[in-house]
């Protein structure tokens, strides 16, 4: 291991990197993956959709890497950095490599500055499509969204055949825009040829279980008939209106039909990623699109994928919904963490950081020794730990943490690809080949058949660490109600805070004893989850005072400034 | 003149005989109009953006050739299918030719079924494409309209330095979908965190001042000089904000940065189209964007583009708002009829079109006249009327149109390329050909330093024939305010029934005598008109009982039924 990150060296900026990095044509990336230029929908130069056959995609040739992380902390983990570095370094070291990740939403961009998918010399380009339209998924979400609902209010203006009860409608419509003003509204105002009035509202569209839905649908047929299931409301007898019920299934799915193709972008060094599909990590299960996953693994022999936040909430639903859902399984697992997070999972303040403070590291780390325990003894996965450096660490700390890991058995590695690119993820890429010749089968920590009650015991006991649940009374009443209506055999999707193993966002570390309040259960029957609420969810952002969009331009020659 | 179209031949639908069209690969319809390849931002095989610089496009090379209408009756008129066809018969007799009209809308298209542009064998393809998200420019114009207005309810929530009046907010937020439900709303309810309430509502994208303001920018910079302009509402003293004020300008520009540039498609003859913008002919201007005319014009001698509606508001748009703001001028006009439409003129019902009637016709006859006229006397322009000839017309009434045009002096030529392409529409193309040889001046029926109702005066009686104008007290309110707001200059832009020269939709043929009433007078500042409503102006349409939405569908192979 080396110490190499030093932030003094940090004079280029994220965005001043990936500028000046000369992007290769989307064709040769695609070439890397012995994909056809006649397999690709263009998007300009730097961008394709690939049109694949579904056959294609089961031949699964790659190994598949899963990054997670430690708790979440405002230190920052740099998870999709690690993601991004470590495919460059697989590449680096002669391996067939591909990426899978996430793709940003539009609307938060114009909220606080955008985001680089990943940082330093370890980033996916072009970023500035990326933060903008991309290559228009969002808008066909939206677009499919704001149709079904459209239908539904049309439907019970011109008759209401269905009987569905205005009052327990619980489909919102959709926009990209971090948009406080549409949380609440009500619609259907201005008398009887303008709709009928009730209470309404809007989400962000990275929200929408339309999205959730894309990422799990394997084919148009099967988008179809996920999206026929969607809930979209309750007629007056209780019982659920989908959008099947409405016909509008078919021309959702016509709407959709480009963005369930999987998008080709390239990293700084020219590796092949795949940016696909966005769904929340609370209220859905925060991975990227299954198709996305299956087309890379049908043309790589690595790739590199990752879940939303850390362990407890995006490696257990990508085990538990995702791997589930398309019969994925990882070869190995890289969990993400930093000495300046372990240091304030171990109780120190952001502001004293840069002080070495083994003491702190040392009770800091069990939180990553939990997530690491929690991938071998439940998932049945092996593991490697990547440290992501950064030029504060110092080398007694350093030493520490890697004492720390040996000791537990924890295979180690510190990366440095933020100010080296690949070459400061050799050993990282080395680790994960290796792990990935390992044996291991994935195994989960609750059976479908379970109750659902059971479900979420098991995930509090063994992947929290808590003692067991409590109920809320409108969390009974959904239970059973959700019971009535068959979807007991779903697997569960938590809605928890990302900053804790707990439901607690202030109890850091590895919290012990405590016990995890379900408030509500939702259900997403097109997805194929139920949404266990263990507190408010906010799923329309609004703006701060002073939005990142006044310092937004463009200049006559096409040069945006203020998006980073 | 040759009577050729008979629709007994017609077994083949719009939809068949697009699918059975082989196209032309993008780069080589480029090609004819000596664009290369690295100016084309591609979007799939078919379609691309054009990225030229701005100095390129003011060196007009071709002659302008504006295709406008008798007022359309329910019998059709053909305006697009002649504008294509034109273009396809210029090609054909060795012109090196473009098209340029309008995009159509996304959300319309799952009311009533989606629309050709053109018909027959006079379309542009593809077709799904058009009608579908096309190159997403809908979208971004959806965001920017909404960023906008995000950013407006954001400032009164952190504060309200700029003292606006939520009573007088004027801009509304868009969705690209018809959907009643949405046209008056509460929204920012839920207690202070969710906003501040009040009365709000939703427009159909196409409806959004952003929309004609991007169809008459011809640089960024002008693009962003007329967002910033754009007027959200009022302050509590009754002062505008603007889009300047909140400072949205710049990030709203960015999210247009793409939409600004002209697509461009084929024909089925494989004639260079860009289609690109297509704002409201009622409360906008109706016309494709500038830069796509622009672009046309300096890459083909011969450039056919239409208006909206028939020649009272989108021929005087056109000239008055289009021509003025960008010194376009056209060097012929073509105006269609059909024998079906001016019997309809004439008094004839739907239902009795198919029988020979020769003093309908006669009597229909006045519409196309005080059309024809207009163009000539008022703008100064040399016409050609185009008959766009369907199989039920009889020889007789092909007889007689011929001569009642001739003893008015018009040229007159028979086309039928709906049924036959560009072979149908050689005598058509050669006229026109003729008519753009001959000098002409373009002149205005009024001047911009005319009193606003001065202009509205000349327009009512110089190109409708009417007697004089009504003001409601609402519209005299109106008045004064925006001569207090200093807007007096700007050209107006008549929001009126397209199927009269009245603003009685009943009064067909050419009515005389009338006065038309001003209901309320709107500012767009920013797309630098005065919108005069002479009713109400439906800006979010509804679905109809059974949505053309429940017919579409997708196979497995994506292959897309219902939606035509």
């Amino acid at each position: 291991m080396a110490y190499v990150q030093k932030e003094v060296f940090k004079i280029r900026t994220d965005i001043e990197i990936a500028q000046n990095t000369e992007l290769e044509p989307i064709e040769e990336i695609a070439k890397k993956m012995n994909i056809t230029s006649n397999q690709l929908e263009y998007y300009g130069k730097y961008k394709a959709k690939i049109n694949l056959k579904n056959k294609d995609l089961n031949k699964k040739v790659g190994k598949l890497i899963l990054v997670t992380s430690i708790n979440p902390t405002p230190a920052g983990e740099g998870k999709t950095t690690i993601s991004v570095g470590l495919g460059d370094s697989l590449q680096h070291i002669g391996k067939k490599t591909a990426i899978a990740l996430r793709e940003p939403s539009l609307g938060p961009v114009f909220g606080m500055k955008g985001g680089a998918a990943g940082g330093g010399y370890a980033q996916v380009v072009p970023m500035e499509d990326l933060n903008l339209h991309f290559t228009g998924d969002m808008h066909a979400i939206g677009a499919a969204n704001n149709l079904a609902a459209a239908m539904l209010d049309n439907h019970i203006q011109q008759g209401n055949q269905l009987n569905i009860d205005p009052r327990r409608i619980t489909w919102k419509r959709a926009v990209d825009m971090n948009d406080r003003q549409l949380r609440n509204i009500t619609s259907g105002l201005g008398g009887p040829t303008n709709g009928v009035p009730r209470e309404d509202g809007f989400e962000i569209t990275v929200a929408s279980e339309i999205m959730a839905v894309l990422c799990l649908a394997e084919s148009l047929v099967d988008l179809k008939e996920r999206l026929s299931r969607c809930i979209l409301g309750y007629t007056y007898e209780d019982e659920p209106i989908t959008v099947g019920d409405i016909k509008a299934e078919g021309a959702m799915t016509v709407l959709l039909k480009d963005a369930l193709k999987p998008n080709l972008v390239q990293t700084l060094e020219g590796t092949p990623t795949f940016i696909h599909g966005g769904p929340f990590a609370n209220i859905a299960h925060g991975c990227n699109s299954v198709l996305a996953t299956k087309t890379a693994l049908s043309h790589a022999d690595y790739v590199v994928t990752e879940g939303g936040f850390g362990a407890d909430l995006g490696a257990e639903k990508f085990f538990d919904i995702k791997c589930r859902t398309s019969n994925l399984e990882p070869d190995a697992v890289v969990v993400v963490a930093t000495i300046r997070a372990l240091k304030m999972h171990g109780g120190l303040a952001k502001d004293d950081l840069h002080h070495e403070d083994l003491a702190a590291l040392r009770s800091g780390f069990a939180n990553l020794k939990k997530h690491v325990e929690n991938m071998g003894k439940v998932f049945g996965m092996n593991t490697v730990v990547a440290i992501n450096s950064f030029s504060a660490d110092t080398p007694a700390e350093n030493n520490l943490l890697s004492k720390l890991c040996e000791a537990e058995g924890f295979r180690v590695v510190l990366a440095d690809i933020w100010s080296q690119g690949s070459a400061g993820g050799e050993e990282m890429a080395r680790a994960v080949v290796e792990v990935c010749e390992e044996p291991s089968t994935l195994t989960y920590p609750y059976a479908l058949e379970e109750s659902i009650e059971a479900k979420i015991t098991k995930v509090v006991q063994k992947i929290y660490g808590g003692v067991g649940v409590d109920w809320s009374p409108a969390a009974t009443r959904s239970l059973h109600q959700l019971e009535r209506l068959g979807f007991s055999d779903l697997p569960i999707c938590m809605a928890k805070t990302q900053y804790s193993l707990s439901d607690n966002p202030t109890l850091l570390g590895q919290p012990k004893g405590f016990t995890v309040s379900v408030q509500d259960l939702t259900i997403s029957a097109g997805a194929g989850f139920i949404v266990i609420l263990t507190g408010d969810v906010l799923k329309m952002p609004g703006l701060p005072k002073k939005p990142a969009a006044e310092n937004i331009d463009i200049d006559q020659n096409g040069k945006i400034t203020g998006l980073f």
